[in-house]
């Protein structure tokens, strides 16, 4: 059993893919008006999760309530989807400390809070951590668990476990950090482009367009480590030795320190070594890049709230 | 008629565009072994740009030679792909503005180096612009034109009309900066990335998940601005009061000083509202980023260079 706190867009994302999974889901909300759009919000989710290629068959079930009541006793994981407000995760936090047993973890999907923020004290984070999604999560399958200096490992693990069950890649961080990965990437993009905007050096159409056309359809298909591998012969120690001035330069116009020591280029070498070879770093990807732009055009096309600019 | 100067991929890629779409190029490459090998990299660059269905044709012609010669005299358009080596563009490019007349637009695909760097009197300069493609350019159709102080606009109009009539969004930045601006993007990346490895937040293949999953496939549908929109009810402004005090801390942890002042943020909004207005900001992207995200998938695991991760 999987309990849901919130029917938004994440908490019916979510359900849609546990019971895909076969689960038994209980999703649980408050307001009557999110309850009544449940059912045609998780049949939409479910057919982004067949158009994804993702379906495995819907043998579970939800069931929609105001409170979940006695299922958050019998429930493997709660994941916690309600507002971004601290004052109402740590009320729920504490509730469901007092309504579950040892067996029970306790998830947030919180995009910025943490389990420190809503818990401070340690002895009570042993079942709880942070499992941040990428909106929406019924297609976009990884997630950040973010344990608090309290939890414990076994109550990490069992989350990866379940979340992996559904299609989940897990990326486990080692401790809580503002922002977690996702939201300090994305930070580092957004504050680069308003500085370039504020600048005169290009509009928010041109940021739109590089992004868009350029970076974002090599990112879809390798990571930014990967990326510059297949465009740097020798990979990440010949682009480190190539563009690592360029880019300490940059960084240090924007008040950034920049300390590529050669032992942190090392690590990060010898971690991509071990997922590809030196030498497959043959510009293989050119033919993978004609066939997901043609896909992402026709997909972007089809999506009729967003105009083809 | 549009010469190339070198055979590298970058060189190969644009011949095989250019020529797709009917134009008379000009290959020229003073080593003999990447002469050789031309002709096979041209029928490959064919090849994707037909899987990516941008085949227009290919009603043009690739002469393939060790000097342009008589092509320099005919030519609209010169692009160098020649090495990312300062002294080596000097003297291409004093070897160009010396052969070709005024109605020739000298280009260079450097992703660094700019035209006051190669050619520092701006007198010099009327002709002669940055045209930085995204690798490779027969698929990711977009190209950053940098001008130089000297730089007539005619010049730069003129390349953006052959650029776009060869199916590239041309993004015109307003003046040189180091990076340009996928390459500060992208540095913005890879700095924080480095820095969340070396302090243990994750490790690369988290920073590879996070990105390929999570952000990649976003910003490949959507720009940066957009994707803050779309998860963001009442768009930039909206995002910019509830996520940018995070982000500012965030910037300054790294030494940055955030300033997105009202004005700016008013700036990048009314931007935005021409392109989609606040009315159509409802989450519709939810269907496109399925199809996007199975097409991703088929595409990665076809690359025969690339292991699934």
């Amino acid at each position: 059993m999987i309990t849901i706190l919130g029917a938004g867009s994440i908490g019916v994302s979510f359900a849609a893919v546990f019971s895909d999974i076969g689960a038994k889901v209980c999703l649980a909300d408050p307001d009557a008006e999110r309850r009544g759009t449940a059912p045609h919000s998780l049949a939409r989710q479910a057919e982004a999760i067949k158009d994804a290629g993702l379906w495995r068959g819907g043998a579970g079930s939800v069931e929609v309530v105001d409170d979940p009541g006695k299922a958050l006793q019998g429930s493997d994981l709660v994941i916690e989807c309600g507002p971004e407000n601290l004052e109402i995760k740590r009320a729920i936090f504490a509730d469901l400390l007092a309504r579950t047993g040892s067996e029970t973890v306790l998830a947030t999907a919180s995009s910025a809070i943490t389990i420190s923020g809503i818990l401070p004290d340690p002895s009570q984070q042993e079942r709880c951590l942070v499992a941040h999604p990428v909106n929406p999560p019924s297609i976009l399958r990884v997630i950040e668990l973010v344990p608090a200096p309290g939890t414990d490992q076994e109550a990490t693990a069992k989350a990866a476990r379940l979340f992996q069950s559904a299609g989940f890649e897990t990326v486990h961080l080692g401790h809580e950090i503002e922002g977690f990965v996702l939201n300090r990437l994305q930070s580092a993009v957004l504050r680069e482009a308003y500085r370039l905007v504020d600048e005169g050096v290009t509009d928010v159409a041109g940021i739109e367009a590089i992004m868009r056309m350029g970076l974002g359809p090599r990112w879809a298909l390798s990571g930014p480590f990967e990326t510059v591998e297949l465009n740097t012969p020798g990979g990440i120690k010949a682009h480190a030795a190539r563009m690592g001035p360029a880019y300490k330069r940059i960084g240090e116009a924007r008040g950034e320190t920049v300390d590529w020591n050669e032992d942190l280029v090392a690590n990060v070498d010898a971690q991509r070594r071990k997922v590809l070879p030196l030498g497959a770093l043959d510009r293989a990807g050119d033919m993978a890049f004609a066939r997901c732009r043609s896909a992402r055009c026709s997909a972007r096309s089809a999506d009729a709230g967003l105009t083809m600019q």
